[in-house]
């Protein structure tokens, strides 16, 4: 606390993003990047405008602010148009002017006398959202899981000041149908946004992770102008280190980002991501290969660690959510294997996963997906800890 | 307007930003870049991050979120320590997080009944202010400058929820002394520090433009824990394009920054950018160099326009703000030389340069300082324009 922090300030609980550890002789699986590097094309397009007769002189001149070439790159590539099309750095800047532009502090509830209408996001969640909610100070309802860690649709068609869904969510990695197609089932994703749009409500679809395996929303923005689909190339375009992002919805609503972005910074992402990403976004035969792989390389590890004895979350993110069930080796009988325990045992062997201490999940951890030789020796050194080896289903799948 | 955009997003008058134009034929005064290109070691920096065997590898993974290299850049070079310094992606990025920090919405006023105190800024001033103001539901008020477009440290030494003030200002260019030598005259800054001081208030010193001749208010932050100075790459460091800057200001100050970041975006100056920054902070040689000529230019250029009749504001920026004094040309009786004519007969000719439609400036242009045969076509085109050309007194001196 300081005497010059305003109310805001005072009260915000910050997010606190995974280690980034300095030393490079540890297997990072903490903050789930991509283990294959970004595609030649967008180094090459980074290259060009630091070398040459006038290296770097462009950087001299303030980048195009309506980010024209990287949103007609992104345009192109998902079937729809540039002014359907917000760029941010990272997605994280694009859930915060998001959470800014569309949800009401104040959302009056349908009847007299009635409290006002939440902001409705899962209980089990990325942490940022209860993070932005405390920034714009909006009032929110975590809508608790299910038990498997599934997310019921149904729960979120109920009056609300907005509701938030990431697909696949974060950390279990479980992801729904956007359309429920035989009609079976506890519905899909579209039921949430057909009620909320008879509500005048914004619907976002956190698809961060979508690009390993999840239906994306993008098809049915044309249909529902209340939809926004959030986008990252940190994960799924092996750029996390170049901060860009981008949101697809109807045109409305990214004039509303635009809006809120210019009161804020005009310019938030710099001339070099700004090409690296327009050329991401063009070569997505590249990243099909790598991500294809990580994919591969998640149900491998998936049946290796169900063989052990893991509980193992299905997944279609770049990482696994899993927890230890059986008993301890019998050198441990004192020690039982909690999520705590698991984390500071792989670290002492050069293993970084994430932890989170917190209700319901404190016994798990989140697992990115690194290279094959990373997942054995992650899968050894599980087999160290939890003195078992994987079973000969190792090639089995998580079935998500 | 939308009718999912909430409140704010449907009340804020963004920011415009300075056109950006396509085409590289047109002379650009237009932004307050600087005309020269970053220093070698910039480009070198960011060039070694997509060169040779690994070249991009690490923009896979996530930049440093506490961005040290570049924080201890700042603070050798300024002689702070790294825990005074926060990092941002523009100055304007971090001017809206100390807007959201620091600047309380409701201000108690001093006595029972009294209104809430405002926050206080220049009404002749860079434009975005009132902007955060909305965005974050501010009560501000602008303080006029006097006619001489000059700051009185006086009027701002009077109970506020805050107070900012750009020194140099902009469009203005006109500085002030932050500290009173000779205890003569109006007064200088530090008076309004530590009036607010007393009143527990912040006082931001937005330096943006100090490089090119202000007094810096960076030697005195250890005095005033309510100080923080506001500081870019984009003018003085011919970094527009790469989106860094940083504050310097008391600790305390510092991590209320950071708890608002880490709120919005935990990595807002990507691997690229960071690098960068750090190489051009370590590099004070060579800007020294390149900005020791925009000043030669910039005091050549404000005597050859007072020797034809403009009004030139004494400037320590990169930049001039002038008027036509004289009469039109004989062929333009009918067509008086407003503001917004010349601005027009400028573009005619190929020049951009920035105008504000504004109370008191309608009839002023801002007039970035390009290279020397830019501002020889400059001056050029003002002769053609008005009918005049520069006297003998060209070489004469702004005095500012």
């Amino acid at each position: 606390m300081n005497i010059f922090w305003n109310t805001r300030v005072s009260r915000l609980s910050p997010y606190v993003p995974g280690e980034q550890p300095g030393s490079g002789n540890l297997i990072k699986l903490n903050t789930n990047e991509n283990p294959y590097p970004p595609s030649p094309k967008v180094v090459e397009a980074i290259r060009s405008l630091v070398s040459g007769a006038d290296a770097g002189a462009p950087l001299r001149l303030y980048p195009d602010p309506a980010c024209t070439a990287f949103r007609e790159a992104v345009a192109l590539r998902y079937g729809v148009r540039a002014e359907q099309v917000f760029p941010g750095n990272g997605s994280d800047e694009v859930l915060a002017f998001a959470f800014g532009a569309f949800f009401e502090q104040e959302a009056p509830g349908p009847g007299a006398g009635e409290a006002p209408r939440a902001l409705l996001f899962p209980d089990i969640t990325y942490s940022f959202y209860p993070v932005y909610a405390g920034l714009w100070n909006l009032p929110f309802r975590g809508i608790p899981v299910e038990k498997d860690f599934s997310i019921n649709p149904q729960d979120y068609c109920v009056p609300s000041a907005g509701t938030v869904i990431p697909n696949p969510n974060a950390p279990t990695g479980r992801a729904l149908p956007f359309t429920n197609r035989s009609g079976e089932g506890s519905g899909a994703l579209a039921d949430i946004v057909e009620y909320q749009l008879a509500n005048k409500r914004v619907v976002i679809i956190d698809e961060a992770y979508a690009a390993f395996g999840a239906e994306s929303a993008v098809p049915f923005i044309g249909r529902y102008p209340n939809l926004l689909t959030v986008h990252t190339l940190s994960k799924s375009a092996s750029l996390a280190g170049l901060r860009a992002a981008f949101a697809i919805g109807s045109a409305g609503l990214i004039e509303g980002l635009f809006r809120i972005r210019d009161s804020f910074n005009s310019y938030t992402l710099d001339r070099l991501a700004l090409a690296g990403a327009a050329a991401a976004v063009a070569d997505s035969s590249y990243y099909q290969g790598i991500n294809k792989k990580v994919i591969a390389t998640r149900e491998r590890i998936a049946g290796a660690l169900a063989s052990m004895g893991f509980e193992v979350i299905p997944s279609r993110a770049n990482f696994l959510f899993i927890r230890w069930k059986g008993p301890g080796p019998s050198s441990r009988k004192n020690s039982p294997l909690s999520g705590e325990v698991l984390f500071r045992a792989l670290r002492d062997r050069g293993i970084l996963v994430r932890h989170f201490n917190k209700p319901r999940i404190a016994d798990y951890l989140r697992v990115s997906i690194g290279t094959d030789p990373q997942m054995d020796a992650f899968l050894e050194a599980c087999g160290e800890i939890t003195g078992t080896k994987p079973g000969n289903e190792a090639a089995g799948s998580t079935g998500g």
